[in-house]
């Protein structure tokens, strides 16, 4: 059978992909033959393979569950039975498949034991700085579950653009959006999205970033941002969200009761990163709340009595909060996600040692090309290389590939992203001291990518050499 | 009418596009509207263009030709009939066409004189370290005339693989492809690009780069590459073309006398670049050969002698020869390509003093991708900066944008071509005092790159935005 039609079974029969720390156990009883496959990226935690091969007839093939909750491979039942017993693995186990000469296929003996590193292991798309249409969110998708990530993180607005449509403020998408019908993602578009990511065991997790990051939500909703002040009048210019006034969490609430409903997963990411301050500072009102609070002159405590308030409309729709690094001092409740250059793995440990779990970003920064190659930057991050304990780097959940979107649309989104984020997913997923070498894995990450072309994804080349199925640009 | 069946007639009606130095004549006299697009891409020589607009009916507009070997533009006939003067210049007149919010069609009053600057614009493409399908090399040869680029320079063999299906040496291709059936460019997909091209006004420049990149030559034609020695015997290693073996000469005659004929241009390129001289250097034979010529220990000497005769062979069939800048002291008949980094226009400079003419690709090398925004780079180049007469300036015939293909294939061709090659594009094309503000270029660069997306050409964003139709990646 063709190897896609394999990965789409798999969807299909296989529920519990969603839940990645299910050990996996893949056995394959196979006849004799000559060849071996590369390997299975991300690699597995324990594999043992042979150069005894088993063909595989179309005509002559189906998974069907058997005992022990696992599914069953049957292939060519007259002859003979071969069960493989797996609770997630269908992706590895398409893997495996390869085709000799004259289009047949096969696959060796191979005994597989597996389970993830992280449990989060996610790719942020950004929608806002250009949109992405569905269809390529949901091709990012196909891919993402190739790579065995879990999360994609909708960075659905910004700045730039509101895309989503709301039914309690549609203005919102259509004053906010770059064009009111072409450019928005209706709530039948985010509902596709989530039940497309569902079946490929992938959770959605959106993002509404705010204080900051808010102008295109101004557009749509009036009195939500702050008024900046020059020369003591209003300069007709507006910054973050209006934290001195309660109809701004009047909004809030509303919005997040939408958005907690459309979007099921437990998780909600509220940003909170690059608060510019100083529009805050310029204007009389926000200064005459802040003595009224008690705050004095100290904008972060504003900022944090903000985002203090926003964790608390989400937690009251059952939502963990996940916001950037650049708030976490404030809070108890949330998850952090690092995003900073620098010594990340200082903040990673800080973090952990005030007990707050926490996701890594700042090595997986992708949007900007960078010198060929630089896929083996992505491959050599070692993210509990942090002085703590194991009870701190227990709190390192995982990590996530970040695609913002200044210089990244649907022309160049997959390239892009494939196979730099492989890189990032193998290191997710995989035992560290079995993948620290970036020679080791470089033919594998080739074979690889060579699938992903087969599959349809627009996976860039690592360098010189060809793919029996080439990419077919149009 | 679509501007997309526009620029299709454009390639039908006019043959003379092929022939860039003649003037173009865009005249429209048309109603009054308010609109005026950001402008034509590249720029035009002179442009007056004014908010008087003029309907487009597609149901009443064709082209027919008219005096002075001149296209009509004939408009809404029962009421009224407008003359459109051109000799080349349907591209440019599509680039003026825009849509109002109900999809009608308008061109503004304009006013167009045109010729291009340099009379050579090329785009070299690489087929041998990525093959590239016939589908992907006809869609660049599309974004190739929206942008008035006219020269496809096709590095169709090097080491890696030999693609080209030669009918003489199909061994070539049968051994030194990828694939024998897959990998390969037969000599009807030849003539499909090149018939394709011409119906364009681009001219197909084929290189067959010797003697050094010839390692996939030596597969399928043995005694051709110099075997390299170690420690005074054979070490199974093979080095460049063996320029001491007769057979040699007889093996090029052959080849280029095949190539002249599937190639029509006049053109060839003849490589020439990088020869590793240590394998000639190594072996006896090679040794004893440069004694008998006289050429002692020099070579250089034994790297013009080869040049030389393949020069002959060329020139005997017609061809004039291009040769990379790295042979250009030893000829007189060849017109030299400037690579390298550095100070790239001193060595401009060199070459025009000896009198030969030349191409300039130094700056406009796109394969590695860059940081954001360095379509400046490509922009802010000034081929004549250098201290010459006019005589010698003259003899700097145009520029070319090199597409390698270490890291380049169908994935990622596009966007890594557009619209960072519409910079050269525009430099090869425009008057240079009146494109050189960056800033002023930029709004017309990302209106050109939109109307790029709307054609089916996958280029990448400058910077956060939209365009009415977006790239739909699937």
């Amino acid at each position: 059978m063709p190897v896609r039609d394999m990965s789409v079974m798999c969807a299909v029969c296989s529920g519990r992909r969603a839940r990645p720390n299910l050990n996996l156990l893949l056995l394959l009883i196979l006849l004799l033959g000559p060849h071996t496959v590369e390997g299975v990226w991300p690699l597995p935690q324990a594999i043992t393979s042979s150069t005894e091969r088993y063909p595989l007839t179309p005509q002559a093939f189906c998974f069907s569950y058997g005992r022990r909750s696992a599914a069953r491979f049957i292939n060519n039942p007259p002859i003979s039975l071969y069960i493989l017993w797996l609770s997630t693995g269908l992706e590895t186990f398409s893997q495996l498949v390869y085709q000799d000469d004259f289009g047949s296929y096969f696959v060796n003996k191979t005994k597989i034991e597996d389970f993830p590193r992280f449990q989060f292991r996610g790719i942020l798309l950004d929608t806002s700085r250009h949109y992405l249409p569905v269809k390529t969110i949901l091709k990012s998708l196909d891919a993402m579950a190739y790579n065995k990530f879990n999360v994609f993180h909708w960075h659905i607005v910004d700045d730039p653009s509101f895309p989503y449509q709301s039914h309690t403020f549609p203005d919102l998408s259509s004053k906010g959006a770059f064009h009111p019908m072409t450019h928005i993602y209706t709530q039948s578009d985010v509902r596709r999205v989530i039940s497309y990511a569902r079946l490929r065991g992938i959770r959605v997790l959106p993002e509404f970033d705010s204080p900051g990051h808010t102008k295109s939500w101004g557009k749509g909703q009036s009195d939500l941002l702050t008024p900046c002040y020059k020369g003591g009048i209003p300069s007709g210019t507006f910054g973050p969200v209006n934290p001195a006034l309660p109809s701004t969490y009047q909004f809030m609430e509303r919005l997040f009761k939408e958005v907690s409903a459309v979007f099921p997963d437990s998780y909600i990411h509220l940003g909170g990163d690059e608060v510019d301050l100083s529009c805050w500072r310029s204007n009389p009102y926000v200064r005459a709340f802040m003595q009224k609070m008690g705050f004095g002159v100290d904008f972060a405590k504003l900022e944090a009595f903000y985002m203090e308030k926003v964790v608390n409309i989400t937690s009251f729709f059952n939502k963990t909060s996940i916001v950037w690094q650049d708030v976490f001092d404030y809070h108890e409740r949330v998850m952090v996600e690092v995003w900073k250059e620098g010594c990340y793995l200082c903040e990673v440990r800080r973090v952990a040692k005030a007990g707050l779990r926490v996701i890594l970003a700042s090595p997986w920064y992708l949007d900007q090309p960078g010198p060929t190659h630089n896929w083996a930057r992505y491959y050599t991050v070692w993210p509990l290389a942090f002085k703590g304990t194991e009870e701190q780097k227990s709190l390192v959940i995982g990590g996530e590939v970040c695609m913002w979107g200044e210089y990244v649309d649907a022309t160049n989104l997959a390239p892009r992203l494939w196979p730099r984020a492989s890189a990032a997913a193998e290191r997710l997923w995989s035992n560290e001291k079995q993948t620290s070498s970036v020679d080791k894995a470089f033919p594998r990450l080739q074979d690889f990518r060579c699938i992903l072309l087969r599959r349809g994804i627009q996976a860039e080349p690592l360098y010189v050499g060809h793919c029996k199925h080439e990419y077919h640009s149009v």
